[in-house]
């Protein structure tokens, strides 16, 4: 292994039992070898690659575009008004216009928009051993692909440059798209939800987009419980990463996702019951965040 | 270029077309030059890779696994049936298993079953030149991409192994799976029919699967105009292929889909209009099927 990967992972059993497992997988005499095509590893996004609290950066995103638009709510009132409400504010953010333009309203947001607490741009709140991991495994010829409940098209707009994963393995939540002719040929209309990729769905998700079981999942909260057992089920050697948010200073201390409202009780009783590898954020990374001097993240 | 490349290829304006395009896609001081990430080539398969007389292979495998399960019925009553025939033979040949379960019928199917034409297994009835085409494009760094309306599941059980394309880019209709608990853990339940991947379709499949525009498109009839129509409208050089069943010698001559009856007219149409190449079997290409002498397919 290169001395300097996961540079920013203290030495823990956490950071040994990635080593262990990329050695186990890229050694040809190993009996746990795998060939490249077969090291696909999957991952969560919030919460597991980048911070997802006080909400979702996808949320602040709907709620400045619903102001932008003339529909100004507040979180307090879309807490209150529940699962109508959000749907409505995310048809009014995320439908009737064509993906090219979603993806440029989307770029023009992530590049002004920042963290109320931190003060940075939502695209450097990415957690830095976790892009040192990515990394790690690319280097090790792994695919790494993300399976989250936020919009695929959203995720796209910043996670091939930030995380340096192709938009073909970003995959989340979708909604049908209307083909049409505008005045430069044809164009997609975004029109409602058809897949919340959550829980169950995750499994269903990666078969429809990978078409192999993955050897390595990456989640933080139940509704990634699937995807990890999912991984698990694999006749191979595998490996699953639970993501444990317990650092208040650097980060936040909490349990629950902050709108869906899964908690962890499942995943960590699955984590311990079959030996999954726990990664406390508080004792186990060096640094949370990409260095501030820099002005985007950094890519071990 | 390499010399050999396209050797089943006749000197022909569609050869180099493609010589052309790919030269000027390549060469990092065209005009056209794209980086090999941005090098995404989607083609249509049946009748556009591999024979779709006298009916997809798919159906065959379906009529097949009817009358294994004890219903067994014939192409004609399918015909006289129509649509809600199809769903039923469908239903019952594509759904109510696991996938793996379903995997390995269609590999034991495939491995046995032959075309009553031509006395070859079915992957065997691929078209050399476009094996050759294929591996060119992947030889320049070309990603190239499947989207069919056959069944995802169905063509992954063979055409990674014949086409030398990934399961990942292997795209077609899809059903919905349902998670379950099996006795070796997780597994996924292959439900109805949700996506038809044909037509208006195809765009939206590959705004979802790749997350890009492709530079060059090959299809056979009407129900891939609009995923030709969607590469051409890439701002950049591309290249649209429709290929031509003229040849009743070596494989058939038609300008209809087998079953759902899509013709040809508004994609002839179109490549009149949009200066499309036009790859015509009897004249382009020097063979149609791979080599009979050897067992499998041979890539170029």
């Amino acid at each position: 292994m290169n001395e300097k990967s996961l540079a920013n992972w203290r030495e823990s059993p956490a950071k040994q039992a990635v080593f262990d497992f990329v050695a186990a997988i890229t050694d040809p005499t190993s009996p746990d070898y795998l060939s490249p095509p077969d090291r696909v590893a999957v991952f969560d996004n919030d919460g597991t690659l980048w911070t997802e609290q006080p909400v979702y950066a996808q949320l602040m995103y709907a709620l400045d575009r619903a102001a932008e638009l003339g529909h100004p709510t507040t979180l307090q009132e879309l807490h209150q008004g529940g699962m109508p409400a959000l749907m409505q504010l995310l048809t009014l953010s995320h439908t009737g216009m064509t993906t090219d333009e979603f993806d440029e309203a989307c770029r023009r947001w992530l590049a002004s928009a920042t963290d109320p607490r931190f003060g940075r741009h939502y695209p450097e709140l990415v957690y830095q051993p976790m892009l040192e991991l990515l990394s790690f495994l690319a280097e090790n010829d792994f695919s790494c692909w993300i399976f989250s409940g936020g919009g695929t098209d959203f995720m796209r707009a910043w996670a091939t440059d930030v995380y340096g994963i192709p938009p073909h393995r970003v995959i989340g939540s979708v909604g049908e798209t209307e083909l049409r002719t505008g005045a430069n040929g044809p164009e997609l209309v975004k029109k409602g939800v058809q897949i919340v990729n959550d829980g169950a769905q995750k499994p269903s998700s990666i078969h429809r987009h990978v078409g192999q079981r993955p050897i390595l999942a990456a989640g933080n909260t139940d509704g990634d419980l699937a995807m990890l057992q999912w991984s698990a089920a694999h006749p191979g050697r595998t490996l699953q990463l639970v993501i444990q948010h317990t650092d208040a200073e650097r980060e936040y201390n909490y349990d629950r996702d902050p709108i869906l409202g899964s908690g962890t009780a499942e995943l960590y009783a699955a984590a311990t019951a079959d030996g999954w590898t726990l990664v406390d954020m508080a004792r186990d990374w060096l640094t949370v965040h990409p260095p501030v001097a820099t002005s985007a993240p950094v890519r071990a």
